[in-house]
């Protein structure tokens, strides 16, 4: 097995299309999903004739959707324990990891701090992690054989390495290799926004939409858009870097050099150094600044409002110019969510164009578990679709 | 023939590939074309056959890549004058025609005045536009069957109407059926914007690229964003409204009612309003405006620098958020692009973020005449390509 590219479980266009469909949407009888994919039902038979046969298909009871109404329908589901992947994401701190069943939901979960985050440290950390999750149980491990792997900064999926990770130190690390060579799985590497827009798009509210949008908050503001069913990833490898959207060129000087960058006013550090400066106070945490915000300082609960409204332009610019279906909004920062929602829906109200407002806005913090289940998600993406240009 | 539904060339994906790479890019050999596609040489023989046999396709002459090296190699070319397609472009003052060639030459043009902007009057002045446009040349008429139209707006190109036009004061106005009815051309309907990004990406500098976007400067800022190889037109009809991004929530109120947008500062109304307002000369016109700032108003210089740095600002939301392979800023508002190219260059380069600066920008003003072209390349396209999701 090369532990570098994972093989998709479909070989033809026909395949993969009733696979994804049935994962995600999935029971549907053979005469929907024809009808949705616009094949013939005896293409759909052809295709899923082989996951049924080596168990990742199953058919449910039939059907009769009325007395006398011809063959009995037996819609086509998905069987969840056929397989297991096992997602993990990296931090400076430490690893989580989940095993994931093919719903991408979470059936095992573990973490482990890390002493310093060189290259070798995590890739032995993540092996020893694997090894705790899988050694309760047998059954499981026996039907494990891939891992998604998420990490913040520039990742290269198809070539299995980390361009560049300010947050890691990390600049071209190969991470596919020598954690495949550790672990014995097949490894697949993903930006960490970008993998958890992939199991919301698949697993979330983004269940059925070509057109959908994911933002993070948090240390950075990011976000992954999906349009025509494909995550952009940009023609330089730059794309829904919503952080550095401008919502005012006289603003604040972000981290880029650049002023008034959506990320100037709501990332973590931002709105901490600024409320530091207004409050005096060198030694001030976040959660004391949100406490003075809750508890009526006006200066600190202006900066949360402020960030709130810098990241509903951000979110504008993107309904306004891209027009998704639905947006997603969460990360570490929304734990916080109170003091930012009414002023990201406020901006959004006020600056979306026309129909673009009719896009429902979701809003909701991010337990942190959830970013080793995105990268599970990039697993089972690639079993069930090859990447796409 | 059905006027509102021009049928495709093609009838299966392969040989519709194969049609639009070789109008596209080609002259290409079967091998090329096999090899880019991903097909085999045979499907693209096959393919080909049907568009040799009745003249949209022809052989060049036999080329050998080397001397002995096998079968010589005849590459595959497009037959431009194979058919004709008439475009328009109707505004509330005129309507502009064009007929061009398969590869989009314009071949004759013509105007009209428009003594009203009423529906039927446009109609009638249109299908006058028609006649004048072919009667020169009744060889050109009898290749000619299809028309492309464009209108500023809200315009649902599958029902072959206009939901909603402000310029024009038209709210679900039918053209496809009328336009087809008085012409007797089959006859598609596109935004104007739209239809110019589809001009550019096929025939201009758009060729070859899946992320392509395409801004208009003008009375309104607009644009066309391609990715993945399909225009995006929003889940809610709204997509590519760079014009109402917020760059400055406490900037001048826009036409839309939000404050700050690309609009609010760059629009032809919203630069001229200024004007007047720092130069107290209620009859200014914009071309004064340009005068003043050319001449060393610095009150009036400042308008036109606020403005391209509101575009620039759009612009780079664009790169940051979507990241195309090519921007191209053109239209009406950029024959003062002396005014306005400086700011916008550097808004760009200031904001965009890293590798996404290295998308190149061309900046060019807009010969009214490529709007009609570019309702012709709408046509073309629907020859060539069937509708995309
Ligand atoms: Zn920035
Ligand atoms: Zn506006």
């Amino acid at each position: 097995m090369n532990p570098r590219s994972p093989r998709p479980l479909a070989a033809t266009p026909a395949a993969t299309a009733v696979l994804a469909m049935v994962l995600t949407e999935g029971p549907l009888s053979r005469v929907d999903l024809a009808r949705r994919l616009g094949i013939s039902s005896a293409a759909v038979t052809k295709a899923a004739r082989p996951f049924l046969d080596d168990g990742y298909l199953h058919e449910l009871d039939s059907e009769r959707t009325a007395p006398g109404a011809g063959r009995p329908v037996s819609p086509l589901a998905i069987t969840p324990d056929r397989e297991f992947v096992v997602g993990m994401k990296a931090t400076a701190d430490e690893v989580i990891g989940v095993v994931c069943d093919l719903k991408a939901r979470i059936r095992a979960s573990a973490h482990r701090s890390l002493p310093d985050c060189d290259p070798a440290t995590v890739v032995t950390t993540l092996a020893a992690l694997v090894d705790e999750l899988l050694d309760a149980d047998p059954g499981m491990r026996a039907k494990t054989r891939l891992m998604g792997l998420a990490v913040s900064g520039d990742v290269d999926r198809a070539g299995g390495l980390v361009r560049l990770s300010p947050l890691l130190g990390w600049e071209r690390v190969d991470l596919a290799g020598p954690v495949g060579a550790a672990t014995g799985l097949a490894v697949v590497v993903e930006n960490d926004v970008k993998a958890l827009t992939v199991a919301e798009h698949w697993f979330g509210e983004g269940v059925g939409t070509d057109d959908f949008t994911l933002v993070t908050v948090g240390a950075g503001i990011g976000c992954g858009i999906v349009t025509g069913g494909r995550l952009l990833s940009g023609a330089y490898g730059v794309a829904g870097e919503v952080g550095h959207v401008c919502v005012d060129a006289s603003g604040p000087v972000c981290h880029c050099g650049a002023r008034g960058c959506v990320e100037a006013f709501a990332a973590t550090e931002a709105i901490l150094g600024r409320a530091r400066e207004v409050t005096g106070r060198d030694d001030l945490t976040l959660s004391q600044a949100a406490e003075l915000a809750r508890s009526g300082s006006a200066p600190v609960r202006a900066l949360f409002s402020e960030a709130g409204t810098a990241i509903g332009l951000g979110i504008t610019a993107i309904v306004n110019l891209v027009g998704p279906e639905r947006i997603v909004v969460s990360g570490e920062g929304l734990d916080s969510h109170d003091l930012f929602e009414t002023e990201i829906r406020q901006a959004y109200a006020t600056h979306a164009f026309g129909a673009a407002a009719r896009c429902p806005l979701t809003i909701r913090p991010l337990p942190f578990e959830e970013w080793a289940r995105g990268a599970a998600a990039v697993g089972i993406q690639t079993l069930f679709a090859p990447a796409r240009r």
